[in-house]
């Protein structure tokens, strides 16, 4: 049976959306600004990429979604608030996320701040629940390498190399800045499903197709800064180019960026090659990283 | 046989900045800045007063320091990240902490706000590890606890409710307030060598023991910002009552809030009479938060 990508992402993405709105209750405390602020980020429509990872690679495994889908929540949580805290003015300075006024703009900056601190500590909470998980171990597993994945020699780390970054940077800089910002947290998603079933080698597998497609997942984003059109994207193309910072277009041209990510998507698929046909929607996955318009 | 509290609080403080120094690394890879101020903040030479509760009630209940010094030093990053973002400029806007420049001042806001990330983060990280303790069910249980205390039901939500307080907060307010922007770090310190030691009774006592003590310690920290003097604290007296926001000393008075101090002690002594002259030390803790002068 052949599922269809585009299919199965809208799936996860109902799936996983319904999961958030009821991981993240609204109070009527007096602290329910940040929880209102939370919800406005989380439940905010984003295509749930890291979700679906995390359900396609756990359904191919076998581990059930009612496991699967509360780290696909807590991954998207912390993805979240990464958006969150990259895009306040002190960092990336953006007003526009997935079309709409970033947390910062929509209510202020503090409020930002704090409401990315608490869906980072919510991740961890959920996950921790016995209802992640039977098996503490395996819990326990999960939370690691989430934290690696996401800390400072993660994406945390990322985010900080990027923000030094200059139009100097070569192609083994960007790499390395791309792989801790993006390509940890991506390989974390797709090898969630194999930490869940207490499968190391399967783990191994999918952590390495995962940081590829994380890695060709920003090679085609340069290429769409330069490409793409503002209505697909949700926010304004040419902005890196405009910051001076080099990108893998700036370094390879959009021909040479092109080529990369091809092969860097090649490399991906031949991660899978263990799992056979029962790895065709990560495979789709893939390919789709490769002709996406947004 | 007993300790000396102020010499057990100054051992302890030595152990886990020891232990602060090796669990957060210099790197030299082009993250390295974020580290940087992620030492810079971790090993500023704070009292340690969260480690101490965690290493009192752990030696209190047969817990090794190997365990309960992981926890110490998680728990105390937690504490360090959630002072570099509130010293923001978004939020209190604070240039001093602990007689040093805050972390935005001494690098600027980008790198405090990821450095207060990657300590929440790592905090996890570490209490994940097999090394915390050997039965993973403990350890998602002491992370289950941390992040409900750190998150927006607890110190996230407190600092939310603050920045929003008014000079019209009541007595009953203020400690909702206080509740949960620090006492449910505290009662979670109090109380995590129970949850090391598998001991549900004596974790609810000592919980409860915490959020007195957490509390008393913020009566305090509202008195000592008006009679206080500023070479003791660190940082600049008067600020609280400049700010406009009401606090214990504003609704009560010095001497109403000294009564409310000393009353919340006394309950908080209540909690450790279970645990008979094991509890010293934490009851030295009590009182000694009655008659600190910093």
């Amino acid at each position: 049976m052949t599922t269809d990508f585009s299919q199965a992402l809208a799936d996860i993405a109902a799936a996983v959306n319904a999961e958030l709105d009821r991981l993240i209750p609204a109070v009527k405390t007096p602290e329910a600004r940040v929880v209102d602020a939370m919800r406005y980020a989380a439940l905010d429509g984003g295509k749930r990429f890291r979700p679906f990872l995390v359900c396609a690679g756990s359904d191919m495994l076998g581990v059930p979604r009612a496991s699967s889908m509360r780290v696909a929540a807590a991954v998207e949580m912390v993805h979240c608030y990464s958006l969150i805290h990259d895009d306040l003015p002190a960092m990336d300075n953006d007003d526009l996320r997935r079309g709409r006024p970033t947390v910062h703009k929509h209510w202020d900056e503090a409020t930002a701040i704090l409401a990315g601190d608490a869906l980072l500590t919510l991740s961890f909470e959920i996950l921790a629940a016995p209802a992640t998980h039977s098996d503490a171990s395996i819990r326990a597993g999960v939370i690691l390498a989430l934290a690696k994945a996401a800390g400072a020699a993660g994406m945390v780390g990322g985010q900080m190399i990027d923000l030094q970054a200059t139009k100097e940077a070569d192609v083994a800089a960007l790499t390395h800045l791309q792989n801790l910002k993006t390509g940890r947290l991506i390989a974390f998603s797709a090898s969630a499903g194999a930490i869940l079933a207490g499968d190391a080698a399967a783990e191994k597998a999918l952590a390495a197709y995962g940081l590829d497609l994380g890695l060709a997942f920003q090679i085609t984003d340069d290429i769409l800064d330069v490409e793409g059109a503002s209505a697909d994207l949700g926010k304004t193309p040419g902005k890196d180019a405009a910051s001076g910072k080099g990108t893998f277009v700036s370094r390879l041209g959009v021909g040479g960026a092109k080529t990369l990510a091809g092969q860097t998507i090649e490399r991906a698929l031949s991660h899978l090659q263990p799992f056979g046909a029962k790895a065709d929607l990560l495979g789709q996955a893939a390919r789709f990283v490769l002709t996406r318009k947004s």
